[in-house]
Formats: C-alpha cells, sequence, structure tokens
C-alpha cells in the first residue's frame, strides 16, 4: 500500500461539483482537457488523484471570482478532500507545492478555491526535519522555563544606525524583555550594515546577562540570499546571538530548506505577504495548510497575527491558525514549534490570547506599543504585561489584578 | 543622490486615500501605529517611503475584500506609487520582496491592493544576472533561429515510465517538433526515476539530430530541494540535454537564485500557482510586477498563458502580461527572456498571439490537444501549427491558408 497525501479545499464551481472534482483531479495527477489513449486504467488507478470526499455546502447566484461562467451558472460550494500517491511526487516539499497547490485555481470550473489543510504520511517526518530547536530549544537559549516570552520589535522599523539599534536594545533588556525582534523591514542597507548592528546589540545582551543570568533572544533578521543568509547566521553565532529571522515569502521554499540545513540557532520565521496569499476567503491558502509546509521545511518561531490585530484577519480567524500551529505534526514526530502573536497586542488580550493556546504558555508575546506607550516606561511596560499573563493564567480578572498591582494598572489607560 | 524603488498599487480603502496611502507609506519604512521619539524627521526623510503619486479613480458603497470597516463606509479606488531609497533593503530581491509585498495586503485601511508595477534601479541589474541564456541563446541550442518555437508537453503529466516516455518523446521529434516540456506534475518518484527518464528522452533527441541537424530541446522539471535540483541539472547536461525546468513559486526566490548560479542550461520558469497569486483582481500580484523578479533573478523562458487559454485569465490579461515580457528590464540591460504560451493552443490564435507580441516570433508557442488530436498523427498536428503560424506571419487570413494547406485544412475541424 503506497502511502497518500491529502490536501482538503474549499471549491465554489459553476459545473457539476463531482465533474469539477474530476477536472480538478485530472489536471493535477494524469488527466489533461483531451483524453489520451495513453492513459490508460493502470496509469489511472497507479497516479490518478483521488476524489476521497465532496461535500456539498450550499449554491449561490454569484461566483466569488471573475471568471468565464455561462450566463445563468448556480455556483456550488462544497468540501473536497483529494489524495495522490506520493510515488507521483516522490518525498519532496517543492514538488508537493506544485501538486496541491499548482494549476488548480486558474480554472474555469473554479469560482472560488482555497486549500484548508493538508495531510502528509509520516515518510515526510523522516525526510524533512522541522524545527531544530522549537520550544524546549527557545526555552533552553533564552533562558526562559516558564510563562510565554514578552517581546518586542525595534522601532523604528528601519532607519536607525546600529549605535541607535543598540541604544533601543538596551533600553528593552533593561527593562526585562525576553525577547527582541528586527522588524521585517531591516534588512541591511549602508546606514546599519548586519555585521555592526549584531555587534551593537549583541555588546547589550552580553553586559545585562551576567546580571539577569541569561541571554535576551534577539531574532536577528538575515533575509537575503543563500549565501548572505549563511554568512550572517555564522556572525550571529560568533557574536554569541541566539536566534535568526527571515521572511519566509521572500525566501522561498528552497531558502528555507537550505537555512535549516546550515543553522545552528532557532528560525524564527516571518510570514509577511501573507495578505496576498490569504487575505480573499474564496482563494488562496489556510493557515493550517501553508504553516505545515515552513514548519516541516524547519521554522521554530512561526507568525499566526494576534487577538485584537491591527490587522484584517478575525479573532477567529487567529485563533484557528493557533489551533493549527499547537497541534502535532504526527503523532511520533510532533514538531512543535513557537506561536508568535503581534500586532497591536496589549495586556487586555491576555487572558484571550491564553484560551486560544488551549491554556498553553509556550508562545512569543510581542508587543510595541504595548510596552513603549507605558507612561512608567519600558520596564514598566514589560511589567504590566506579565502582571497581565499571570493574572491570565491564574484566571484573575484583569481589572481585578490592575486594582492590585501597579504597572498594570498605569497600563489599562493607555491600553484600551 | 540615492537610487531608489518604486512601486505601483491599485489600492482600495475605506479611509481618507491619502491617509491611508500615508499608514500603507509608513508601515513599509519607518512608521508604527504609533508616533515614537526616535521616528525623527531626519530618519523619516533618510529612511521613509514617499508617496509618489496618488490617483482617486471612483468610489464604491462595498468593499472588494472583506474586512473590519466602519458601518457605512465608502470605498475609494486609486492608483498608488510608492518609492523607498534602496539604503532601506539593500540590492536584494528577497528584502525588496518583503518591502513592497510584505506587510500591506492585510492591513484595516486595505480593501484591496494588487501591486501592478515594480520599478528597480539599474544597480540591480550589476547585481542579479537576469536569464543566462534569454532568446538568443535559447535559439542556439535549439537550433531554431527564426518563427516560433512549437512546443509539446508530455502527457499524462504524470504515470509514464521512462520507457514510455522515451516512446511519446519519439512521436514527437518524428513529428517535427521543437521543444518538449515534461508537465510540472512530472517529478521523481519510483515509477519514473529521473536519470533513467532523461536518458530515455536524450536517446530519441540524439538518435534524430544528425537527421535534423539539430538537438529538440527538453525541458526537464528538476523541481526539488537544492542539492536535488543541482544534482539533476549536472546529470541533463552530461546526457546532451538542453534545457532544465522548475516551479517558480515551488522552490521560491532563493531557490532560482541559487539554480541560476549553478545552471549551464536555460531555465524554463513555470509560474503554476500563478492563480492564487492573482486571480481576485483586488488583491494580490499583476503579472507585471511579479515576472520582473523572476526575471531579474536567473529565468530564460516565462509561462504567459496563452490567447483562447482554458484558464480564467482572459485575452487582454494575457496580452498584458506578454507587453511585460518583452518589455526590455532596463534600455542598457533588457534582460529579454522567451515568453511561453500554453493552455489550449491551437492554430487558431496564432495570429492573435502574433499580434500580442507586436509581431515577435521570438516565443515558445506549446500545444498538447492541438496537435495530438490532429487526424492524420503528430507530424500534420506540427505542421499545421507552423502552417498557422506562416499564415499569421504572412498577414494571410487563416481561412484561405487552410485552403492551401492540407494538414491546416485538417486541423481546423478539431481546433474549433
Amino acid at each position: 500500500m503506497t502511502e497518500r497525501i491529502h490536501a482538503t479545499y474549499w471549491l465554489e464551481t459553476p459545473e457539476d461539483p463531482l465533474r469539477a472534482a474530476q477536472t480538478i483531479a485530472g489536471e493535477q495527477s494524469s488527466g489533461t482537457f483531451l483524453s489520451l489513449a495513453n492513459e490508460t486504467d493502470e496509469l489511472k488507478e497507479r497516479s490518478g488523484a483521488r476524489i476521497e470526499r465532496l461535500t456539498v455546502l450550499e449554491t449561490d447566484t454569484q461566483p466569488s471570482l471573475p471568471g468565464k461562467y455561462k450566463e445563468g451558472a448556480t455556483f456550488t460550494r462544497c468540501l473536497l478532500e483529494l489524495s495522490w500517491s506520493i510515488d507521483n511526487m516522490g518525498v519532496s516539499l517543492p514538488n508537493v507545492m506544485a501538486t496541491v497547490a499548482g494549476n488548480l485555481f486558474e480554472l474555469q470550473c473554479v469560482s472560488g478555491l482555497r486549500i484548508l489543510d493538508l495531510q502528509l504520511p509520516p515518510i515526510f517526518a523522516r525526510t524533512y526535519p522541522g524545527p531544530a530547536f522549537g520550544i524546549a530549544g527557545t526555552r533552553q537559549l533564552a533562558g526562559v522555563p516558564n510563562g510565554p516570552l514578552i517581546g518586542t520589535i525595534i522601532k523604528p522599523s528601519v532607519g536607525l544606525s546600529p549605535e541607535q539599534t543598540g541604544l533601543e536594545a538596551r533600553k528593552l533588556i533593561q527593562g526585562g524583555i525576553d525577547f527582541i525582534k528586527d522588524d521585517e523591514l531591516q534588512a541591511v542597507g549602508p546606514h546599519c550594515p548586519f555585521e555592526d548592528r549584531v555587534r551593537a546589540v549583541m555588546r547589550e545582551v552580553h553586559q545585562a546577562s551576567d546580571r539577569l543570568g541569561r541571554k535576551v533572544m534577539v531574532a536577528f533578521n538575515l533575509t537575503g540570499e543563500l549565501d548572505d543568509m549563511k554568512r550572517r547566521h555564522d556572525f550571529v553565532q560568533s557574536q554569541g546571538g541566539t536566534c535568526i529571522m527571515v521572511s519566509l515569502n521572500a525566501i522561498g521554499l528552497v531558502g528555507l530548506h537550505e537555512l535549516r540545513r546550515h543553522t545552528a540557532l532557532p528560525i524564527h520565521a516571518h510570514r509577511n505577504g501573507w495578505g496576498y496569499l490569504s487575505r480573499h476567503p474564496a482563494l488562496g491558502w489556510d493557515y493550517r495548510a501553508w504553516h505545515k509546509i515552513w514548519r516541516l521545511a524547519g521554522a521554530d518561531h512561526l507568525h499566526v497575527n494576534g487577538i485584537g490585530n491591527k490587522f484584517s484577519e478575525t479573532d477567529e480567524q487567529v485563533a484557528e491558525s493557533v489551533r493549527a500551529v499547537i497541534e502535532p505534526m504526527w503523532s511520533d514526530a510532533p514538531m512543535h514549534v513557537m506561536p508568535v502573536f503581534s500586532s497591536g497586542q496589549t495586556g487586555l488580550v491576555a487572558a484571550a490570547t491564553y484560551a486560544s493556546t488551549s491554556n498553553s504558555q509556550d508562545l512569543i508575546f510581542a508587543a510595541g506599543g504595548g510596552i513603549f506607550g507605558h507612561p512608567a516606561g519600558v520596564a514598566s511596560g514589560v511589567a504590566a504585561l506579565r502582571q497581565a499573563w499571570d493574572a491570565a493564567v491564574a484566571g484573575v480578572p484583569l481589572q481585578q489584578a490592575a486594582s492590585e498591582k501597579t504597572e498594570l494598572g498605569q497600563a489599562m489607560g493607555f491600553w484600551s
């Protein structure tokens, strides 16, 4: 029995759903729009995609996406599960991508298509490494055995000199932060050479480490071409750094795979560009399907947006992404990664965030304004976030905790 | 004077357009949603994104994309051009991606956003190689100095053994084809090991080459992880092959860049997945912007879909993609690539295709059913396509040519 990969789609079609499903299955395996003599039954049995499930949900008179439809067509929405033998594409994530998310979305029988989930057979866990550090490795390197890692992003996103960046890091480290990341726009320009920036920031990390008994984790954005990324990784490591960061959609799957092979540090994986992959509900990717590919390829920290975020996703969408990230990939190869919450985060959403992880604190909670806006300064901002999380974990209402804890009490005004 | 990159967007916003433009410019450069003391005027001047142009087009009461909008909001559509100093991100395509197409599409002030074009300063042409072969190199290797390269795709897409694939290639080569490509689903599985397939196909190419005076170009799909791609490339080269193929969205930008550094053969770049990047007109990428990144990174042949295609793009969209591909990147670094037409192509669209390229024949015209469906066989199918192209180039109406040329005459029935 050959192992199979499974993909689940939300499909909307102007045609009979079964016929549309057959077209999609055919297009993405052995078929073409002409029937061929050499597409034998034996070949189809071996190499054809199989329709595992087709559930009709509803019909509508309007299509979700523009296309070439017959006048008066009705549009049927359904759930479609397809499977393929892994013999079709081998144990290869790029070829899985081309199979489950290749030339499907533009088919004429598709007026809406979204990939919801992807199930890969366990042989993928023996071929792809998954995260090298994940939750346990990140906690160890950051010296934070329990609770959420309270993090932040260096701002302004871009434009600071290395020295200015170092000063920002100093403020944050003195303020008690666990985790600092570059903005994804902080790349490498003449005003802020990578090596100078890493040196300036790591000087602050080291200076505080004796007092703190830990090195604050800093995710240095090294997004770039492969040799640049490797060289920068080596430099971060040489300076005693403990984390690197990349923009997944910018480097692509081969980029992450090669970086994972090279790295001796956790990979903080930024999903910028996610909007163009997901913003229309009838097109593109659900996070559940998308994130599995990157997780398997080696991401250690994966961005999930945040509850109450300043972007367009609803809290329910965020919660669904979180559920996907904390689920094990396979029971015997869970490949646990750290979900990263960011975007307008404050202590007001600590309890809802804690609920979204099913009461796990294995996460990075990154706030910017939620820290810097504190009237008593950065240290009070960080303290207020910790107090909010403590309250959430203890099940104490935030207002009650705010009346007991000074920093939290001071924070409530500017958070709301 | 620092050089700047420019990106043009179609933007729809529930807010005042100028304010939305400022938010986007801020988010994608030095700003954040809180005003910061260290975001000085000098820093903003140096690192801020600049609004170069904002043209209001129209308003609507309905948003193109769902989001968190105020009740009764109106939605204004406009053209927005932003520019950034290259000092922000360096001469780095991955960082350009994260800047022009990062965390923008999900902003709350965005109810629709599509990147239309991207203008990079000439320093990119000195840093990135562009195509190694392009049009001239492809023509030379394929031994086709003039006219379109008539091509086809091995079908069934996946499932044939190496020997069966060799037999398909033999039929096509005997039929007079110029170019053969794998389907993007043809990866590497136990039923069709890469090396065996290349050997079987190249045997046919070599056997015919004396008679033809040229080696038919075969684009072998080697999509995979980097080491696999390099090893397969070397094998194709060792067997005398003249082309390799990859799925761009599956391997990503670092994958193509590394392959370009390694390759001694033209790279046939497949765009499968394009639908999820582009199918909704108010979201994602126009081909003009998207293709430039891959072209600069080293693609030699770039898919543009086809006139009269079986997918969802209109002929006007295809023609616009073609215009983008045939335009020079820079006047002194044109980086010309071969546009690849495919999807339901027949001789019926030869004239329209020729018009779409502004009467250039520097293209690959790939037909499947348009060749195999010919009642007199593959050779007649190929001949009919050439006759249709000859007629298009000579300005002879197709019906008239069909009455003069046997194969073309026979083809008209099954094409229509």
